[in-house]
């Protein structure tokens, strides 16, 4: 059965509104002509678009950036001082922030370490607190919060925003937002919308909106860390899965008769590509090393680095295959430790995908991630300005009391 | 970057007209209230929009076929000599063809043996001309042909419909559709549009359409033959992938060190649950039996056979574990012989998946094919309807030479 909403005209306003801020958030300054072109709808309509959007603070007019032959063309450019949002990303070791204006420039950052293992939340929740207050302090005056947006390393209900399973923070089945909300609206008056995303996910959004997926129609995105994570977006779209656990790569049987899995079962890929296994086949522990160090042991010409480092190429390459042979995309990004393993072994990697599915060329093409402060920071500010680029003039006028000040 | 289609005025009416007439194709008859609730569009705009499509001779409204209690209700449903698809299913041992009204209902049917191996191109298309001819007799007169749809064991390119390999028929990129099309144009003094999918799509496409997906988002259909293909439906879409290779879920390592595969690689799914792993794991092979005979030895008792299955069992369960772990569809449809073997080990193969995934518990579901015809067919006569229920009324007009009489 059919399961999409009817279009009437009354949507149609606001869709375009929605469709010119959209195209100029992810495009930056554009030409009026280029947003006819790209929008494909009339000029006038775009005209009287850009003119809301204009009014609303939103978008603005002026000179463009570009060469100086001739005369400079008037672009139309997001407003980097109209609105913004503040984006985490919970790392095993770290907490990373950052806030992001519409158009995707960086305000202000923050970094803070945190201990291995569980993480309290309500000690979650005062570390965010202060950061946020941190990053606050390096947004203009005027610009408008529209959201927060933060990575979980974890599987995180659709739906609800409940964090189902995150091993590395020790929390299962939290309604985070239900905490952190209270919290923000006591320190900052109140609180803009905040979003959960699981981290492979947020990888493959920042990936296909601003990254090497940017001309693609699918990208998945893979998390290499003690575990292997995966996101998957379609045309635009996170593939969440029925339960929310598409994506849970990490946990494919390749090797029935193989090493045990945390997880409780027997060869699952991140037995075989995890960071432990990396350094087991190099000789090694994590008591003695890291990934890093392994791999700058076999730039550097140790053999028994270099020889463990193939090893887990061929398990890589069977991964991809398998990945490639049941969703076929049109980039696959290696992120994490998989990323510092690729230019040492990529020969190897891609040897073994060609053997495991001789039968199929492709057109998938891997990737190393390609955004400079990260690829799951950006994507947890993409899903910060779900709202706005959904109905930016409404949700302009919600957030006039999160002015930042 | 976006890249979808923006919405203008005029393309509404279209849009709505699609709409109210693929609820009444795949629902059946429905009430004018009934389709004010499910289109969510207003009472007016449903009575102007089932007036146009009734001038145009797909719809009607007359007393309902539900119960009597009262007086009976006036219904809207697709006049079922309106239009008519022609679909054929090329299976590895016959042609199974069948004429599908607007409504999805059987108006004629055919099938023809065909000798297991490679099926000469120029031989198909007189086969299926052939085939075409005693189908059109069952149809009624004055009904208007909007569509051929046919099922191919094999890999298409989506945008071409380039059969680009299709191993049991023996094809290797053959444009399949230039060779019918001016057959069927002189047979018939015109052709519709002739559109190609692959089996396990089609499948996946009619169980989301018609059968046991017909209440969920995203719905997985395994093939399971000499090979296993699968198809994935995710919000009504198939999922092709890049390179059209999605599905290719028989080629997925799940044994590294297991049997070579026809495809050169080692271990893939199919070597592990494919026909002659079946036969071989019962102590048989196909010149001494067959699946659905070792289904019926291991039911009356017989102890290979059933350890046999008890095998596979592991094996499906694997293969589905992965499935779930990387795309998490709400229903996986086990087809072909995967149907056959279920309903003896289905303890087993649950007992696997649960075994393979301990900390993930999932919504999916497991079932078996829905449609009596075979969802494959019911698939390839969707495909079929695809031009006439997205611009009903001028895909009428431009089907009326083909009137069938």
């Amino acid at each position: 059965m059919i399961r999409t909403r009817p279009v009437n005209t009354d949507d149609i306003k606001r869709l375009n509104l929605a469709r010119v801020l959209r195209y100029l958030h992810e495009g930056g300054e554009l030409t009026r002509s280029e947003l006819v072109a790209h929008t494909r709808l009339n000029r006038s309509t775009v005209g009287a678009l850009v003119a809301d959007l204009a009014f609303a603070g939103l978008v603005e007019e002026g000179p463009g950036s570009g060469g100086t032959v001739g005369r400079p063309s008037l672009v139309v450019r997001p407003t980097p001082t109209s609105a913004f949002v503040v984006a985490f990303d919970l790392r095993v070791d770290r907490i990373v922030g950052a806030a992001y204006s519409l158009g995707g420039h960086v305000l202000s950052q923050v970094e803070r370490p945190r201990a291995d293992g569980p993480f309290a939340p309500a000690k979650a929740v005062s570390k965010l607190v202060e950061c946020t207050t941190e990053l606050l302090a390096g947004v203009p005056e005027g610009c408008a919060w529209v959201g927060v947006g933060i990575a979980i390393p974890g599987v995180i209900d659709a739906e609800t925003g409940l964090v189902r399973k995150a091993p590395n923070l020790g929390w299962i089945d939290l309604n985070f937002v239900e905490l952190i909300e209270p919290a923000m609206t006591e320190a900052f008056g109140a609180s803009p919308k905040i979003m959960l995303g699981n981290d492979a996910n947020l990888g493959a959004i920042a990936e296909y909106v601003r990254g090497a997926g940017s001309l693609a129609s699918s990208v998945v995105y893979l998390s290499g860390d003690v575990g292997v994570g995966g996101g998957f977006v379609l045309e635009g779209e996170v593939m969440t899965g029925s339960s929310g656990y598409a994506g849970e790569i990490g946990h494919m049987t390749v090797n029935p008769r193989g090493q045990a899995c945390n997880c409780g079962n027997r060869g699952c890929w991140e037995t075989e590509v995890g960071r432990d296994a990396i350094l087991r086949a190099a000789g090694t522990s994590i008591t003695e090393s890291t990934v890093p160090e392994v791999v700058r042991a076999a730039m550097a010409g140790d053999q028994e680095s270099l020889e463990g480092l193939q090893e887990i190429a061929d398990w890589v390459g069977i991964g991809v295959a398998n990945l490639l042979n049941m969703i076929d995309p049109d980039v696959i990004v290696l992120g994490g430790h998989l990323a510092e393993i690729y230019p040492v072994v990529y020969e190897r990697i891609e040897a073994r995908i060609t053997r495991s599915r001789p039968l199929f060329e492709t057109r998938a093409r891997l990737s190393l991630p390609s955004l400079p402060l990260g690829s799951t920071i950006v994507g947890a500010a993409e899903i910060a300005f779900t709202a706005l680029l959904r109905d930016p003039l409404n949700e302009m006028e919600r957030s006039l009391a999160l002015v930042a000040s």
